[in-house]
């Protein structure tokens, strides 16, 4: 089978495994205290029969079907995971002494093993690099190393990486031209963190700013504004995915009397479109905003790529930008979710509280951080190095230009911006084949982001099989791939009526 | 020396493993294409000479006494990690024949691990439990595992670990006396993460609510009102720590007219403080607030503890609650910070939206996750459950106990509250002492969190040394301890006036 690893994993453990929940026991306090009562165990909870999986998946499918008819679709959402997760049952007794929950554990533990292997192999959709070897830090798992506070102001708990974690940061503020006594920043736990912190400093700088952002902007940017209480202006795109500089200008000049803050892309997370960020200022600067724009740059992935591609427009502090944010475990290559969050000291003073109890400063989003994520970029930037990470933004853009070309020529539309490494083509008509591949997938397209661990060998296995597959879907003549035309341009599309 | 990891560690890497800085390299874009070019490279940033460090030392000692005599103290903030960190530095063309590179790493690496078993072993302030082993786990380390979006609904990527999650998450609902299907919750970063979540979710159901909070609680709880836009009301505390139930009521009466999103401490991170959480509902609701209100119970440390304490007040969903948080990297133990959120599911469908991109519903404050936190935490509940935590807590609090007793009989004013582990106590009179135990202080009072890794032979190591410091502190017969009485009470204080 190729569901989740979830299902495999119950599909294997529930009968050998059987780590039964805990049910209907006594409230804990109680049951711990009297140590003999046997915690009454209802049997795991199963997967659903086949027979009803197979009859739901056909309704999803009618349904499906019906939506596309009708020109609308609806979210397909992931599987409910309360059916099938390892549940968490309290020690018999005697476990010590048999030794048999060790074993279950570790078989349990082995199983998962085996279905992440399976699961990293056939992953194509998303920008993480799972190709990394830290065998070397494997000693520092032992150690509960936290970075809580500031990196830069020692806090009084003493098992911390901030030596490591301001050596990366120095190194990013070097990348986009900061220097060492105008820059504050810090290793957040994902790409989300940093855009909430990039958006409150604009908030704090220009606290009755509107935030601007293009409609194909990650979704964080506009749960900021919701968690923050900012009103927030959707601006259109370009089929790029690039924001579109004309209905911003129009939408800027109906409000005229706020500051700005705005969201600019370096890389949407659909099409891996980069905002024109010199157009941005151009259009801010033009039309009376001078001096009254906050811009953070979202660059979860592409914020660490664009400095090594050729006449790409560079993301610098030279321009008046106010923040960038990267993601650690995308491009770079990361076991956990971190980033990189670069701003300007002087936005950060405003915001931040110095805190007693830690003897730090608290100008964070989180409290206490992740002290191994700086470890795992320190021991990769140094191994690689600005050449090394070149060398694979090069193959990476090779290696997406390979699988463009190939999916036109099977007949498949799809597109690739010219800065960007991700490949949108027509959505695969079974859902099980998306999952399969673990594809991203947006109303009629899906993507395949070609990241350093994505290689030719990889692509042909992934093109094969979808060339294959295609051919079973439409055979009966009447399905037809769907129109992407509206999504990537009539020149990217070779559906019945564009090829 | 006693210092930190980084200048212990500057110390020892300086000269010999010499990570220079990219100093004033070219642009890494220009830097790369010439792959020739060599990067100038400045010396490394060295420790301040020992004699400036002294001078420094006892410039901040002076300026403490002055502070003291006039009844008021400076907060002693860090050292400036910028000063100690270790630069990243780009590998030379053959770094990967000589293996040069390789080696100098590991080398700071084993010297990094060194300085950890150190400072792991000298931890005392900060609740977290140093003592783990998930050696079985260490398999897993190569995995990049993201469980991005909903724990429930799987994403598209399927390198995740939610059936972990969910069986963790279903452990501490029924902790909590919530039902399955009632429930909703997720695996945070921190206990930050948590506070956040709470008490969005709270203005979420109460969008015109005033956010209330004892003033010893925890800052995020006060970085959350300011990121949020609430208006956030300030309650006294009782001597204790706990939150003043007749102030509280004062203040709700002055706002009879907005409902209240209030946060309730399971154990305060000063003094270990537990709110009255009974005697906050009945205030609420014999003031008029009767399903007008939201509580948030913080209980990091003490969320997990306070089930096995007898005669404790108990945290349940049974009682008028909205959520509870708990962090995973203290009493549980974690090699990174993580935490617990749970809360109703009514709740969370108000909040969420769903995301097409991942295939599943965005309600957490975070968008990546951490996918290892999880697994952690699903093996060391497995390992030891209710009975293993009980043991634990009831060691921690006769240590906690024992330490008290033994603070007292050395002259030294000391406090514990009846449900804590927490020991409070006079604050030691030199920094060097409060860094390398490392102490969290606050004004007068410092304190030692007694942890399942703080056993009877470390509390006498640190008793046995602080007693023989604290001799020569004050030996000259002018310099004395410090008045603790208006931080912990009469009772508890043996300063020259109420000894």
């Amino acid at each position: 089978m190729v569901g989740s690893v979830g299902n495999g994993l119950a599909d294997l453990g529930a009968g050998a495994v059987s780590m039964n929940g805990v049910g209907k026991a006594l409230h804990p306090a109680e049951a711990a205290a009297a140590a003999t009562a046997a915690a009454e165990t209802l049997p795991m909870e199963l997967e659903p029969p086949e027979a009803l999986v197979a009859a739901a998946a056909a309704e999803m499918e009618a349904k499906r079907e019906e939506e596309a008819a009708n020109g609308r679709r609806e979210i397909v959402m992931g599987r409910n995971v309360h059916t099938s997760c390892f549940a968490v049952k309290e020690p018999d007794a005697d476990d010590e002494e048999t030794g048999e929950r060790e074993a279950t554990m570790a078989s349990v533990l082995a199983l998962y093993r085996r279905s992440l292997v399976e699961r990293t192999k056939h992953h194509l959709g998303y920008p993480y690099n799972l190709d990394f070897d830290y065998g070397a830090l494997a000693q520092l798992q032992h150690f509960s190393i936290n970075n809580l506070g500031d990196p830069f102001i020692e806090s009084n708990y003493g098992v911390h990486s901030r030596q490591f974690e301001v050596g990366v940061l120095d190194w990013f503020a070097h990348l986009w031209e900061l220097e060492k006594d105008e820059y504050w920043g810090y290793i957040t736990n994902c790409g989300t963190e940093g855009n909430l912190h990039g958006i409150l400093v604009g908030r704090e700088v220009f606290p009755d700013g509107i935030l601007y952002a293009s409609r194909e902007s990650h979704y964080s940017v506009f749960k900021a504004a919701r968690m923050y209480r900012m009103d927030c202006v959707k601006v259109d795109t370009l089929m790029s995915g690039e924001i579109d500089c004309a209905d911003f200008q129009r939408k800027l000049l109906q409000n005229r009397d706020k500051p700005v803050i705005i969201n600019v892309n370096i890389g949407t997370t659909v099409k891996g479109a980069v905002d024109d960020l010199d157009l941005v200022i151009k259009t801010l600067e033009e039309n009376g905003f001078k001096d009254r724009f906050y811009i953070h740059c979202d660059g979860a992935l592409f914020g660490l790529m664009i400095p090594f591609v050729k006449k790409a427009p560079q993301v610098t502090f030279k321009k008046p930008i106010g923040s960038v944010s990267v993601s650690g475990h995308k491009f770079v290559g990361c076991p956990m979710p971190c980033g990189v969050q670069i701003t300007r000291l002087e936005h950060i003073n405003a915001l931040s509280s110095n805190v007693e109890y830690l003897a730090s400063r608290d100008a964070t989003i989180m409290g206490s951080r992740n002290g191994h994520a700086p470890i795992f970029l320190w021991y990769t930037l140094n191994r690689k190095g600005y050449r090394g990470f070149q060398k694979e933004v090069q193959k990476c853009l090779r290696n997406a230009h390979y699988l463009k070309d190939r999916l036109k020529e099977a007949g498949v539309g799809a597109m690739l911006n010219e800065l960007s490494s991700t490949v949108v083509f027509e959505r695969p008509k079974d859902e099980e084949f998306v999952r399969r591949w673990q594809l991203a997938c947006e109303g009629n397209i899906a993507h395949v982001v070609v990241m350093p661990s994505v290689n030719i060998d990889k692509l042909d296995y992934f093109l094969n099989e979808l060339v294959e597959k295609r051919a079973t879907w439409y055979q009966d003549g009447i399905s037809q791939p769907p129109c992407i035309a509206r999504d990537v341009g009539v020149e990217n599309c070779l559906c019945g009526l564009h090829k």
